[in-house]
């Protein structure tokens, strides 16, 4: 870490910045520049908060030089990290698409999707069973009836799920079901979810929030690797910007970045990225040209009822289109579009039907 | 609501909407303009959401003509909401100053600092005993210990107490201690917690998301009123912004703003809203002036040596100047800084005294 | 455009309203709402602000449903722009990549430079004789030096040439070297510019400003076609966000977006967009994949001591592999990278022959 | 300034750094932590740009200590500078209020609001006769007319006037009528204009770019001054953020924010700072509680017809209460509004005469 002192900052102060770091460790070496005297220390200085000093009277900033993410960061952990779900591998060579509607609304609904993704191609089924909404007069979410129906699309597809935990009192019953467990926007600095995720050993995929710092959606991440659960992916699904053509500002940049500075794969979201199906199937593309290592993206049936979100899915037709054109894209950054493990390389029906 | 269809739209698309709109209880008003035919929905829409219109073939976009917030709204309300804090009334005519450290760290700490903020006329006490912290490895708060020991601080002082809550399943413990329960900026859209807060009658403080749009955080405060708890007030905390001269923005035009939407008493906090002890004094004089109707102030005794925010707490001997300084401020603009009720007006330490 | 009135507005505040547009020769549709008076107005509105509204007593806000840009727009105007520079098409089938220095340094440089990039397979040559720099103590760039030696790069290569013009009063000396005029991002809405640029028959490639709108920037665009000159290519450069992790915020989403709102040729600059030369691959092949028709990166035989923005600059073996990974990504996308036309097709050597 | 060197930089890397710092003629200072090495560089760093380092291989990133605006800055001008417009003087203890409307829309119109606004107590007259517009298709002022009309006013009633110069081919006619030329948010870094106003000797107002970041609009400022003027104040006028509910984010943390960095005098603007005349009140009193050193305030003595910016313009008779509300806040910090000084001593009536 680095101290900047004020340009009429005294010795005393000088020597208390010094004395406390000090005590807490750290090696001091004070340099004595034109107009501000700079107090560099060495040390492990990533449990220290910058604001420790930032209060001290006398100094200007603080800048801290290690990542504070020791367990996300690819400092420590310099190779990728590969998640498997059911055979399905994520952060490895294939990009893997995830596909399914924004709300579970019925049995019939989320079992007749399920059929159409996994005939185009996909390979992980999303549907939401809870359902965080900005109106308290919204549909909530079937709640525990839609993971039934989302384990039942499971069995007869063979795709293994994702579906959002909202509540850390759900993170048990909702891990029974879920082959990965998404931690939505609004939850990404919910720290007692974020606990209670990295206790069950269940991949997460932890999106960053709506006006989350790509430094902060890393602590998040390290939140739940630091309480032991590593299978972590990191979802890019839009921020809040000035711009308003766009619901959000789909940030493809995060992709290349998260990926030079951590070791978990990056999951994109085109749906909520843009929040306009018009252009999910150009940001899907480029998402996977970027680098991304997975595509959760919304399909419905039939958009124009949907109970949620029908204005950013897309329709089956138009989703089976995109696979073909992902494929393309995929095979001109040298990678390809993962497809389902036969039934020996999975041991998700196997878990599912014991469940049933 | 009003539906802007494309100007390619085809009268079937046109007739697609207008059926669903009528299916739905409102009546519609199609006008046929130069480019584009506009059908305006007339009844109650406060429940649709536009997403509903925007997923239909042929639809542009849509507006949203009433607010959707319809307890935290004025146009149903009217009147100014006054909130009863143990004598202490919070959106009256007085500015209610609520000040503390960031978090518990002791209970010497508390004490000497409770009743150093009585001193300088503070009528609230605030502190953290469960603090939501950007890193895993940082201070997290010394829990239910930090909430029995600002009991006790209410006891020696009378002040009211306020402190976060961070989790549903604290609501009821933290409910038993605190005189205000504060819900943070991360925990804005923390839909379960905003329910859970919704049904314990204590008054509750809602913080602005750090990118919550004003109409969201109206929408957040319409989560606890629909759940039946009545006494919300809202506070503006800074907002992320791309100026990083500050840590936040802190956005002062939500004052007026919010009073002018919304009948819930306004709190600003100026620690947070800067992150810079140097730029309080300044901000809490311009956040009074523009109609606040309390301040919440972090002030700590030593905050060389807090064990968080101290670059952003004052010390004692500022905040009693700053308190002298808004008495002059709300003078300005008609108003008087709150006093605490002499203890025949106040129930706050019966209910202590009972408790402890 | 939709005229909102207040819950309270009285009826002579509507009657006001409903006067007003029709002085400005609209036919005006009141719908009484259960809370707000709605009155739709009908007609050419393009030419009316909505201010005009917005300052009337008793109203809540407008909204705009027709597009202010009529030359911009694609409402008017389907088909795609596609400019001619010398043979070389921007806005067709092929996407053509630009590329050179951040500023032109010496004659050595932009000649070695031009031919690195030409053999790398580039079909225009950028670089900065005119710099507009953060500090007035930076390099501001060789002034008409500068173009003198890119004019001869051109002869040298057949490249044609595009390069940044700040000033009004440049305009047409600029022009007389240029083959593209390029205006800046800070100088997105200096309107005496765009009127100048919008007066000399030469194709204008206009920045989006930092925190420039999309409709912001079709407004700028329609100065300069409002002025005569209908060759303008919009370039998405990178915006200002929260996000600090990356200079600017490189707005994929705009490419798709402004193809769906207008007809101009859409360029990406990777370069500004990410402000990280390790970042410029990855997000230029995404930026082929969403559908810009042309790229513009900077390329330095030696960005170790570039005078400006090395950091940003590839290497010009870094640049030869891009150019090939992106042919691949054009292909996967049903396109092809511009190539240069052979000499009979080219009117670009004549011209700068007869100006050398 | 201080070199961050990637984890893994090699020492040749390390070397490289020095080396370029030392013929820079810095002096080196590097030291050795755990994960990165860090290089000092200390010596007179502000004409150089960071982007020569981080360019450099095996640099991860560098930080600036010292300010880059040696004459804007507070480091090398302690005292804080007062200007003096005919005798009004902004910056020192009178907080000057300017007032007048958004465009000079005819002789009567501006002669008439001149009188209302003195009548009030302004002390500055504003008024825009070349008007930036958004639209090519709105009233773009009356150009030199509406110069001569603005200088009328000021004889009859003896106020200084501010308005805009856009071009630079007009500072010299625009400097011939204004007491204050004023340069508008979108020309922030319009460096050729900068310049020209640079080398004029009347007192300039700065207006911060929409998405202007303070220490730009300090570099900003350091343009005017190292050409020569150093009669120049900064003004806030709002910023973009991700909020819409009001046009812009009236930043007040901006006041305290650069006294302390600069010498230089603060103006707020709360009528484009909100975009919303019901707003300024408010704002206009927290900005002077925040420590401002003028307000420009748009007033029109018929908004509902103004050309311009009517939604955003006071009427008169609620710009004289709001005078009289300021008059208390002021004196609530120390301060009183300006007044006009008398005839003798003033000397713009006599240079008006002359020009006359």
């Amino acid at each position: 870490m680095i101290v900047v002192m004020k340009s009429d900052a005294t010795a005393a102060e000088i020597a208390a910045v010094i004395s406390k770091a000090e005590q807490m460790g750290a090696s001091t070496h004070p340099i004595y520049g034109a107009d501000h005297t700079v107090i560099a220390l060495v040390g492990d200085m990533t449990r220290v908060e910058r604001s420790v000093f930032d209060a001290m009277a006398g100094v200007l900033k603080t800048v801290r030089i290690q990542e504070p993410y020791k367990l996300a960061g690819r400092t420590s952990h310099p190779h990728q990290t590969v998640i498997d779900v059911g055979g399905v591998k994520i952060g490895g060579q294939d990009v893997v698409v995830m596909a399914g509607p924004c709300s579970v609304e019925s049995r019939e609904q989320i079992l007749e999707v399920a059929h159409m993704v996994k005939e185009a191609g996909a390979t992980v089924l999303r549907g939401g069973a809870f359902k965080p909404r900005t109106s308290p007069y919204s549909f909530q979410g079937l709640g525990e009836k839609g993971l039934q129906y989302l384990a039942e699309a499971r069995e007869q597809t063979g795709l293994p799920i994702i579906t959002e935990v909202m509540r850390e009192e759900q993170v048990q019953m909702v891990a029974e079901y879920a082959d990965i467990l998404q931690i939505g926007a609004r939850n990404m600095q919910n720290y007692g979810l974020l606990q209670a995720v990295g206790k069950v050993q269940k991949p997460v995929m932890l999106k960053r929030g709506i006006s989350g710092e790509i430094k902060e959606l890393l602590m998040c991440a390290e939140y739940i690797l630091s309480n032991g659960n590593y299978n972590v992916m990191l979802c890019e699904r839009g921020i809040r910007t000035y711009e308003t053509a766009t619901r959000n500002t789909f940030d493809l940049n995060a992709i290349p970045v998260l990926h030079r500075a951590s070791h978990l794969p990056v999951v994109a979201d085109p749906s909520h990225g843009t929040g306009d199906w018009e252009l999910i199937p150009d940001m899907s593309k480029a998402a996977v040209a970027a680098g991304a290592d997975a595509l959760i993206v919304e399909v419905h049936q039939n958009p124009d009822n949907a109970l949620s979100d029908g204005d950013q899915s897309l329709k089956p037709e138009r989703f089976a289109q995109l696979m073909a054109d992902l494929r393309r894209v995929a095979a001109a950054v040298d990678r390809s579009i993962a497809t389902l493990p036969t039934e020996r390389e999975t041991s998700v029906n196997g878990r599912v039907a014991a469940l049933a």
